[in-house]
């Protein structure tokens, strides 16, 4: 059934007009732009006058010690509050999570005692009966998970060698196609979800009875988010007319999304390049003038920058700060060969011009050497002015998810609406070399963690005897890591599932299986010690080695030595295959990341000295950079080694955290007209604040 | 482990020692007892007292309309209420399901629609607090059924091709071993759950990480069971000392089943020869006297007739009243040849005469040609006396069940605390027929319910022609049955799951997947009219055929003439063929049963005329009964034809309703000593009523 809808007057049709189907329409419809940034506009007096209330509104949340207000009753779900407005009659896109703006909403459904101690921290008192509910009779996704770990499992999360999992947090890392709202409206969706539950398999397996309730759920959500736009004054049941119209109905989407979910990272996708096309037309007809779609666009914006979460200080302490990894992907190259940056790239960008800096919503450019010199430049002018702007790697990543994926968190790519992420931190693999030398006896608290194998009793350090019980220390690892990961994603599913954002999904939906490598430098570093230096083992009284002397140099990791980036490569490559081994949970993909950014600092704190000479507590590199001071041959040096790692075992992304002095690069400004891409996905800087052209502004002026 | 009890002093070691195996505690302890009733006591004054407080209450119930006082906001847990009495001072045996007798409590799990109902129908309304909490944030059973049906299920559903699911009320049909509370302790069960989660299989697949779930909410019903028990002063943590403990203690356990779930059947189990043995220590070493024990059995008696559950009238008219099923098991004999009628079967027994004839607790004989001749006679004294007694099939069911198991609700047989059942309610066999002859079109609606296979167009009926399409339609309703069901107790385990019970089971049970059949008799009739009358179509104006003319005689079922009981056979044993072809929840084995007891009134007015000449509406016959005065044969035929049909494809249990006029036994009470048994599973009455002794009184004086 083909419904052709008025709001899609001009538009060209295609395979999206019979399915759903945003990749086509945006295919067929949009605009490649190679000109430059002159046609950008300011902000306008409503965006100054609304930023400034914002600004007074986050000074006031700053002195209060970080959070303005909270709900203590209301438990927040698509429809729990009325409309919220910072100034109604300048507002052009409106909506806000709660019933005003900064006020952070009551989620329960991730962990009660999680949403009270993020209430307690910030001296705000649960309602007892919300509490009394969600303690006795409604479960959530943490109580199921405590329910089945194993002692083991408790045990590798008490030692921290498997840590940061998602079992008292939402795990986000999914992202709906909220265009789909914009281009086709609710109604149609309803129908689509309606004829993809008329069409499950007809035994009814397990698995049959959960997707057609999960099918139910989505179109009561989608019901709901209609409802929630009403009370807006919006009706979004048909496809959105206008710029205008397209921006609102995207946000109101993604806004129905963070009222159900306090995910890890609540990613918005890759919506620009979509939303050209609306603004192509209208200005074609004369509908809205290019003030009035920067306008737009800088309360679109200033909108994602207010998305905010009830979190406890320990979360903030493990993801540095209080994100919310409103990852917007822009650019890109389509597949067919075509550049994918539009004027709405640029005005998305301009933002940080219009609004001044900020790392949220984390505006990821989808780097290629293909995008257009202009545009190139204007990233690395606004990377200069603003340090607000993050690059991944296109032309990468293309190659495996095609020309309609998007970056969800810092690194993890997937294609919008048909694939999701099942988050799962990440494994200590630094950690796991010490209980390889000392037979699963944390080196720390001295308790037996691991399996009881045989430990290393000599004095010096036998690479081979090493690696073969660190192969066999990883193989467990892996093991026990999965198992928890696949208890955690069952109860997420059973407790907290992401109704909207899965309604914003395809039926069919390829799911990754995230794992995640912190301390790879520290371990390749540490083995090529044992291998060509000599590494002493001190022990303590129980005969656990504490601390080790290395006596003589050996090749480190950063400095294009394959000597030691073969063994940062193999033990990538290792692990994967040992993760591979495993069950995982609802058909999913196994896959790892090597992008601890921040998290780094407290992975060291609970890990021991290790072989390379790094002392107990020290933090390690951050994702898998070298690490700290022991690049010694230079920045395209230490590059290589991280690009010679295995993508395709490490397929949810490799971090590497960069930040170069300005002398290093030269006297012109050739650098950000693309040459400095290597073949590896770069989330360069700490959590949507990066830092790779930090710097450098005296040498771009 | 073996953990040795003070408690346990006299009692005979046996495997029961070393593991949870009650069976094995009776085994090695019980003393079977061939004598007469003469020892029985009367009832005490307090007894007289307080069943003269019930009698009381129970008239003000009435006088209310059958319901006294109910909860509208508590919702009903192990520990949601203080503890209760009738009169502290005089109960021996102590408990109630909320703050007060005859106070029905708030079960919104099963679903907050029917809870809701429950309580407006009497007069009450619903907290609107709880209302809210169970409509949006705490789903229930009733809400993730309706989410996963299908369209045709629905239908089939309206139709009343398959009727009285349980998909709006709990399953019921669990039995909990409540005697283990008793001769463990609680804590001892804990540890034996604790060992159970740690013996799992160790790769987290889905099932894996339920059972685990399961275990830790079992864990935690158990720790709440103590903290029950503690509120009225018992500390059931340790092994009970006597008799009065361990019928307390067995209470307790019970209770706290019957304050989590309103199931369709609440059955006690098989506890008077445990206790028995209690009491023959108790009484051996002086610590009660016989009237003492009598006087906690009519305590224990009287509190199980008073457990009560919020309904629905509709719920009512399709169980014909408001029965509880607390069914216990009496008597039968053991594997090793002994019979298990003890003293205590008779005390049981006797509460009909010392509180005198009540239809719950539904006591039931298991009845075996060894039983005592005494223990006959007064069975069958106590039943012309109180028409209070149900009988069941030992040397049947005993050799498939064993000696230790349990009868749920009227006829379901399973090992106690080693299977359980999954209620599936029936298929209405006679309706079955009807699509088969129009195609799939219901003969009432005019719908499309069934597939549209091709439809009978000729005048006269064809026997080959009908069989061969009523084959093809029990088939598409076996599948359409057996999958409605799935998602019933897919459902069932997700949101209404039952903790208590489960405690009280072994890690490893054995579920029956139970499916039912309505209309037998009026099948196997009009199946010999076509085959041996000649069965003339009528049709209404759309070629529905909607009413039979049958022009001469046929053979009839419950006339042990071969004939037609050989159609009942094959109808039997072929629906049961197309129910094992399906794939059912959990690994569950199915069975079926033919017991329709009171509601075959329903589905009889829910069908239309059939060709053995029944008219549209008119009531089926109970169970496997024949119909109506059609068995002419006298009552050994009638019985005859009903023992022919094959056990092994109803497992579940076969009813016949049988009353007989006084007359029909001849001059002396022969009957009583045993002679009357058939060979077939028989539940000889209405919901708890039985009437096979009715009317004898006379002949028996």
């Amino acid at each position: 059934m083909v419904k052709m809808y008025e709001a899609w007057e001009g538009f060209e049709a295609g395979t999206w007009v019979h399915e759903i189907n945003v990749r086509s329409f945006i295919k067929h419809n949009y605009t490649p732009y190679d000109g430059d940034e002159s046609f950008l506009k300011g902000a306008t007096k409503n965006t100054l006058d609304l930023w400034a209330q914002v600004m007074e509104l986050t000074k006031e949340e700053r002195e209060k010690g970080g959070v303005l207000d909270m709900d203590t009753k209301i438990i927040s779900t698509i429809t729990s509050h009325g409309p919220a407005y910072l100034d109604k009659d300048k507002e052009v896109i409106v909506g806000f999570q709660t019933d005003k703006p900064f006020k952070r909403a009551l989620m329960p459904y991730g962990g009660i005692r999680m949403a009270e101690k993020a209430l307690q921290d910030n001296g705000y008192t649960i309602d007892p009966q919300v509490k009394e509910f969600f303690t006795k009779y409604r479960k959530t996704h943490n109580a199921g998970v405590f329910d089945v770990y194993t002692p083991e499992m408790r045990a590798c999360r008490s030692s921290h060698i498997i840590t940061g999992l998602p079992d008292a947090y939402g795990r986000g890392r999914i992202i709906g196609d909220y265009r789909r709202v914009a281009l086709y409206g609710v109604d149609r969706l309803i129908e689509d979800k309606m004829e993809q539950k008329e069409t499950t398999r007809s035994t009814m397996y397990s698995d049959v009875i959960r997707i057609r309730e999960e099918l139910s759920e989505q179109i009561r959500a989608l019901e709901e988010l209609k409802e929630m736009a009403m009370s807006y004054g919006f009706d979004i049941s048909k496809p959105a007319r206008d710029t205008k119209e397209a921006i609102q109905w995207t946000y109101f989407a993604y806004l129905a999304a963070v009222k159900e979910q306090n995910g890890a990272a609540m990613s918005l996708g890759r919506t620009s390049t979509f939303i050209d096309i609306y603004s192509t037309r209208d200005l074609k007809l004369g509908r809205y003038t290019e003030e009035q779609i920067q306008e737009m666009v800088d309360h679109f914006i200033m909108k994602l920058r207010l998305i905010k979460f009830a979190r406890t200080p320990e979360y903030n302490a493990l993801f540095s700060g209080d994100p919310q990894w409103v990852t917007e992907s822009i650019g890109g190259v389509a597949i067919d060969g075509r550049h994918m940056v539009t004027k709405m790239s640029y005005r998305y960008l301009h933002t940080l011009k219009n609004l001044g800096a900020a790392p949220e919503p984390n505006l990821t450019v989808l780097w290629s050497t293909r995008l257009p010199l202009n545009f190139k430049r204007f990233c690395a002018k606004t990377s200069i002015e603003t340090s607000s702007v993050q690059y991944e790697n296109d032309d990468l990543m293309r190659s495996t998810h095609g020309d309609d994926y998007a970056i969800a968190c810092c690194v993890s790519s997937m294609r919008i609406g048909k694939e999701m992420q099942f988050f799962g931190a990440r494994a200590n693999l630094a950690k796991g070399l010490l209980y390889a030398i000392n037979g699963g006896v944390d080196e720390i608290s001295g308790k037996q963690v691991g399996p009881e194998y045989r430990p290393i009793t000599s004095e010096y350090l036998d690479y081979d005897e090493v690696m073969h019980k660190y192969d066999q220390m990883m193989q467990w690892l892996a093991s026990v890591y999965v198992n928890t990961l696949n208890i955690i994603h069952y109860m997420h599913d059973k407790y907290c599932y992401e109704k909207i954002q899965m309604a914003l999904h395809d039926k069919d939906v390829k799911r990754w299986f995230a794992t995640g490598i912190a301390g790879l430098s520290v371990v390749a570093d540490s083995l090529s010690a044992i291998k060509y230096a000599k590494v002493k083992c001190i022990r303590n009284e129980n005969g656990i080695v504490t601390d080790y002397e290395v006596e003589g140099d050996f090749p480190k990791f950063g400095n294009d030595d394959d000597r030691v980036d073969s063994i940062a490569y193999d033990i990538v490559h290792r692990f994967m295959e040992h993760i591979r081994k495993n069950h995982t949970y609802r058909n999913s993909v196994p896959t790892t990341s090597i992008l601890t950014i921040t998290s780094n600092v407290v992975y060291g704190k609970n890990t021991g000295a290790t072989p390379d000479g790094r002392k107990k507590g020290e933090a390690f590199a951050p994702g898998a950079n070298p690490m700290h001071r022991r690049d010694t041959h230079g920045a395209v040096a230490s590059l290589s080694s991280v690009a010679k790692l295995p993508f395709i075992d490490a397929q949810d992304g490799i971090s590497n955290t960069f930040s170069i002095i300005p002398g290093a690069l030269g006297k012109d400004d050739r650098i950000f007209a693309g040459d400095l891409e290597v073949n590896f996905d770069c989330s360069n800087g700490a959590c949507g604040t990066p830092t790779l052209f930090e710097g450098l502004e005296d040498n771009a002026k």
